[in-house]
């Protein structure tokens, strides 16, 4: 397989692609780590736009694109969604149709990201990246959406590999028979689902044997869980949840833990955000803390930021010498580099 | 007559300037459009800012204006002076004497939208307008304001003619003698006066016969209808105006319809435009549709956009075969691009 | 001494600078402002980022700062930090600890501007940026702060010693022995002590003599007047303080005539911005005008803009022949790009 064959792929969950489409991206995203100012990659993008729409703020997201899209040459146009006019049930607007096929003439990629209080159910945020990309002849990159964050599980896997082959070249099945712990963490931000969800689906697809815990009423989306026990069914490895807080850290390679929001929080047909920082903080010993991290294989510690330290984790373990939380932030530059260089110049 | 000779002008409305300077930006432009990514252009702006002050929001001129400065190696710095602390009757702030002054320390050109809802009576955007270009030594673009869009004006003519010239090199003498019709449509939005006047006057500038139709209490900017008509006399060509939904459309080549609001949406000293929305809605038969088409002489149909579908025009007709809306949203691109390079470069 | 030498430092006020490495930054500005397009300079920044937080907006620090990034062939990334989810004494949060670390993966520089509204005490803007310069590993460069503001305080010797030099080579030892006067000015602007304290340092460090004239209750950091003293008696030059209105012009080189709050701004635990001015339209006879720069000798009027004309200074001196302001506002950008280039990339 080569790079061209990613030239004008939209990338809205890594679900969609194939692992040895994934692995071309972190095989290109390693290469621009090790010679980030090279001539072989600066021009790449020269004089070309990415066109970054965020109908919710972020600031690491926002950082780690326009940095990828300025290392590559071409330029990040940061645009704010609301002073779109875009046709909806209530209002008069333009259609995304219209604004899809415009954008086309004027940009190389297009990059969304909506989350939850920007929608009105879950999946909404889905349907509309899918939406535009039916009529972009451009293509659409999520930069995290309520369903999946696919950028954020490129990096964890490559940030992952690299931690568990130090001093040698990663290896892209190196995670193969490793177990993740995806764990739930109480908090005082009420947060999506869509990179615990990216985490669940790359890493089974890189052969990792994973583990879902949570309080009873914090289950994930029934499809996304479908689909990564399939994964581990195609792999021979093991899927399984849990409401136990500790029992998942047994032999674990990697832990992630982070908040999740409850499938409550879009009931009454709103984002109840408050609500579900109250019902987190009832949940106090869902923290991970050195004396759980004991109970893993030598385990690394990972987690998207930004990270509620002394609710989703501990200071010790988040600043402790297994965390790979900063590599695994570096990454997002370096994979969508990638991304870009591949779906949008065929390289 | 030489690019050269249009380094350091200003641009606020076409009717300052003449058609043989017209000319030049729509040849530039259409190079521009062959040879996109040419390193004859590439180039021109290189490490050069144009500064972009958006009063008004907007997502198509923001990406066009961006993505032009882009093309050429140059940047498009993005400013909101709602964050200016400016001086105006109320409070105290800077005035534009000392703005302009120091912003041409720094750019190379600047641009400015303001439209109605950020203005207090029609004609204060160009009022600013000019202010600016007074005080500036750099070019000063209108990004559209109150009374004018000249870069809307100049893409309309470049896809027009293209269309016109279907297959071959466009002439920019195409237009002469063919019918535009300008005609008002119902809708839910309260829209400015600026592109459909653009539109008149360079339409009329290039040798159109011009017809402008709107029901009784729409009338636009006496002067302006006073210049086009003006125009058409000097080109030996036909102006009128009617209140009849369909007379206008009878041998007609281009058809522009657009709503727009009534003089009276400033009548309180405020702009009213619910008021608008409300009084616009009671003419529903005013709306472009494949039957009016049909009395025309096989004309397309174009529309600076958004579009407000349903209200304005069909589905039917915006998205048919002779519908020009995309290239001439495309052409926006090129214009400007040409226009920064023949303004701010001298080439 | 050499460039490399100011490789990775930050800049968060001059004093904590030696006069021989000011010199340097004054030395690149000024070469950079003569050939202020050569290719000696053009790709010191190629494909890095400049990260900009404006916790409190701007107009001419933002321009001149990505117009500067831009001419060095680099990006200024503007950031909002209202999207930014730091962890405050209420709310969870990211820690500055983490977002500084991940900054450091992506970008080559940081400006962070915050000033009063922003900050719940004088000088807590101070200890965030020295909070930030302690865990990012790139340089921290105060944008405007509470206190300091380093790069107006070198665009004003810069501009000073220019004026003084006319027509010469500058001599960044012409401002020694030459009287500075830093008075307070009326006007209907609550504004930061951080410009006219900067002044003070800067001017008192380049050997001139400081007199502070404001009326009574309008006391600047004491910290600032002490270290103000500190650098007179090394240099063996003058400072003094008085409430007189106009007694500090007699035999002035520079007038830098400024409104400031009082210390009174913050003392019920929040910015109180109209009392302030209130306050501040009660001394109507603090304004620089041409009867009291007749008392100078032959002074340059100054003034980090914008200005509040009328109050602080009148249209006749502001715009006078002895008014320096437009040449000061320019060299905010040659400084700004001769500080990057420094610490950024050690040239």
């Amino acid at each position: 397989m080569k790079f061209s064959e990613l030239y004008g792929r939209d990338l809205i969950c890594t679900q969609d692609w194939k692992k040895n489409e994934l692995d071309l991206v972190l095989d290109l995203a390693f290469k621009m780590k090790r010679e980030r100012f090279s001539p072989k990659y600066t021009n790449l993008l020269n004089y070309k736009t990415f066109l970054m729409f965020f109908y919710n703020p972020s600031v690491r997201t926002r950082q780690s694109f326009e940095v990828a899209a300025t290392e590559l040459g071409g330029h990040a146009q940061f645009l704010e969604p609301k002073s779109m006019r875009l046709k909806t049930q209530k209002t008069a607007g333009e259609t995304i149709e219209d604004a899809a096929q415009v954008m086309s003439r004027y940009g190389h990629g297009l990059g969304i990201r909506i989350l939850e209080d920007k929608v009105g159910f879950y999946g909404e945020g889905d349907d509309l990246l899918r939406d535009y990309a039916k009529w972009s002849s451009i293509p659409v990159i999520s930069m995290a959406h309520d369903k999946y964050h696919p950028c954020q599980g490129l990096a964890d896997v490559m940030g992952w590999t690299e931690w568990l082959c130090k001093g040698t070249e990663p290896d892209w099945n190196a995670l193969k028979g490793k177990k993740l712990l995806v764990t739930w963490g109480h908090g005082a931000l009420a947060r999506s689902w869509c990179s615990v969800q990216e985490a669940m689906l790359i890493g089974s697809q890189y052969g990792m044997d994973v583990t879902v815990a949570s309080p009873e009423g914090f289950d994930l989306d029934p499809q996304v869980l479908k689909w990564t026990e399939e994964n581990c069914n195609n792999k021979d490895t093991h899927f399984e949840t849990t409401n136990h807080p500790t029992k998942g850290y047994e032999g674990a390679h990697v832990v992630y833990s982070r908040h999740w929001m409850s499938p409550q929080a879009y009931l009454e047909g709103e984002f109840l955000k408050q609500k579900e920082i109250e019902k987190a903080l009832k949940y106090p010993d869902w923290i991970c803390d050195s004396k759980k991290m004991a109970l893993t294989d030598n385990a690394i510690f990972t987690h998207p930021m930004p990270i509620d330290r002394g609710h989703e984790v501990t200071d010790e373990v988040a600043s402790g010498s297994r965390s790979c939380i900063y590599d695994v932030a570096e990454n997002r530059l370096h994979v969508q580099k990638a991304i870009m260089a591949l779906t949008m110049t065929g390289l």
